[in-house]
């Protein structure tokens, strides 16, 4: 596993240098310098469980049949190529989150900058600055996400199956943007509303914006890789779907009830308002008054609002509902992958329901 | 003409309305109607050259045989993919330009909203709010740019030509994102200085950021409906792409010389610090002296600075030099296209060049 790791990390030395002398594009000195730290910086450091994930599912799908190298590469190659949309996304994501800071701190800031007249701020570039990394970040996501048809023309031009990937990474793609779009047009759209916030519109916001990449994806990849024809595996899709949405839920639950110490961070759903899985279970269980209770301080920053909010989640037993949910999703989740005729497939779906069932990070 | 225009304004219509029933996405009510209404606020708009291109160009090809309503539709519809994309980048563009604004104006509004604590500004919603604007902004362009897959593989999936098509698109706008990026490098990076500024850095930005997208893109639409190799059309790309440099030098001596009722705005390249053609000739034929002159007062917002510069350009005969260049670029190109082995696609190649020799506009 460490192994397949190292390897995977050299695939993305070899991929980042042949985009660095792409002859699509005459660099400048600069802009290639640029590439490559921005790229360096935005794609290997995560966890690349979802570009792992496609070598994984090749190998179950090859039912343990030793891979070639170049096997090996190629699914690498797509796996990076989730990895760099996955950057992309994030790229993008900070971005939103930075102008959102911007709303929320340069009033201050600049009221400081105002008073000492200084340029930096603690040795960042002060805000006067900001918008210049945003205008460069904003089209490094592009550049980013422009990469990934490189790599696929690149290494995967000659096999029957690159149009089926062009078009599978284009789907996804349009899939995750749109399901972007319901988010912030539901949370962030005009003025903060509760009643705007139902178990159906999480569903869709979870199911478009993060399950289709996060887990079908890599899954579908495999399956190309493999010479299968993804519209013979809806069930698959749909599927990972549920589990994609079943992971968010667990996010939504650790964010409030996790361990901060486990999940790495302290969670704050509850201050900045989001359309969380808590939050629209206990608008489904409560009555009028705890309705009235939620409306009143969900989404303040104030630590007794929030503090009120978990009150009500543990009134409504919100941790019990989950725990439902979650033994539920699981026997759900297993009859329907026992039921698919392929072992092959019910082992990949077997390891990633395996991953995450019962998650505590 | 008039009568074509028509005929691709309904073609807007047939593809938006499909693009809002996209059963790859769940929309909701709220969805549907932000992204009618993007669509009707971003793509139809302007003078749609680029997309009523392809058409002009696929019908030179045809060497005026009438065309059928169904290839009438099918080159609307990939015309219609470049406005597209157009619109997607241009909705970047303006985000950018938000930003930068937001860099130079939110200072005051701040102080504007301490002072009268408003939240609108002359019924414009207040610098409070744009951030919100912003971060739909951005994604929006994701929608836009992720609705061309969806476009091409509704009408050309069972197409010859569909993987080239998805080819082209990919590196016409690879192409394009490496092109802003160094123009964003060159020139916001940083602070201003002149020295990073020369004709051949001007030349590669116009080149991958506007030549390959605005010329060569609709007319390599063509040639693939008219069953053609791109591979075999290199000299094609290279003319279009040369006429696309000397489109966008033409665009740099308007903003400057034109006159601002026939081009609609008064150029401000001076005053914003832009890599122009007419500062890097400038900076080519200018001594020490004057050198010296430019640099401080290019990128200045002060009209004495502006008219400093504008004098320099003068002693330098400037237009002299441009009106020798445009000559040149006409004779170059035209013995160019005559070189040419088709004479259909001369007669493609000449409808462009016509269309924008010694342009006032």
């Amino acid at each position: 596993m460490a192994d397949l790791k190292s390897k995977f990390l050299k695939v993305y030395s070899v991929l980042k240098s042949e985009l660095l002398e792409d002859p699509a594009f005459d660099f400048t000195k600069d802009s290639r310098q640029w590439v490559e730290r921005m790229l360096d910086y935005n794609v290997p450091g995560g966890k690349l469980n979802r570009g792992l994930s496609v070598i994984d599912s090749y190998q179950l799908l090859q039912q343990g049949r030793e891979l070639t190298e170049d096997e090996i590469f190629l699914a690498s190659a797509l796996g990076w190529c989730i990895e760099w949309y996955s950057s992309a996304l994030h790229d993008k994501l900070t971005f939103l989150l930075w102008s959102h800071y911007l709303q929320l701190q340069a009033f201050f800031l600049v009221l400081d900058d105002i008073m000492d007249g200084s340029h930096t701020r603690r040795g960042q570039p002060c805000w006067f600055r900001l918008p210049k990394v945003g205008m460069i970040a904003v089209n490094d996501g592009v550049v980013l996400r422009n990469h990934i048809p490189r790599i696929l023309r690149k290494y995967f031009r000659e096999k029957p199956y690159y149009v089926d990937l062009l078009d599978l990474f284009n789907e996804v793609e349009f899939q995750t943007a749109s399901g972007q779009m319901i988010d912030l047009i539901t949370t962030i759209e005009g003025e903060k509303d509760l009643s705007k916030y139902s178990l159906s519109i999480h569903r869709r916001i979870v199911q478009y914006k993060t399950a289709y990449y996060s887990f079908y994806l890599s899954v579908a990849c495999a399956l190309l890789m493999s010479g299968e024809e993804l519209e013979k595996h809806i069930d698959v899709k749909n599927i990972l779907v549920e589990m994609g949405i079943y992971f968010q839920v667990q996010d939504d639950y650790l964010d409030c009830f996790g361990d901060p110490e486990t999940i790495g961070k302290i969670g704050t759903d509850i201050e900045d308002f989001k359309c969380s899985w808590l939050v629209v279970k206990a608008l489904e269980l409560c009555n009028e008054e705890q309705k009235k209770v939620l409306h009143e301080n969900y989404g303040k920053p104030d630590p007794e609002n929030v503090a009120t909010v978990k009150a009500l989640y543990k009134e409504l037993d919100i941790e019990g509902v989950f725990a439902d949910y979650e033994s539920k999703s699981y026997k759900k989740l297993t009859s329907w992958i026992e039921g698919h005729p392929s072992k092959a497939v019910q082992a990949v779906l077997k390891s990633f329901l395996g991953k995450i069932y019962k998650r505590q990070k």
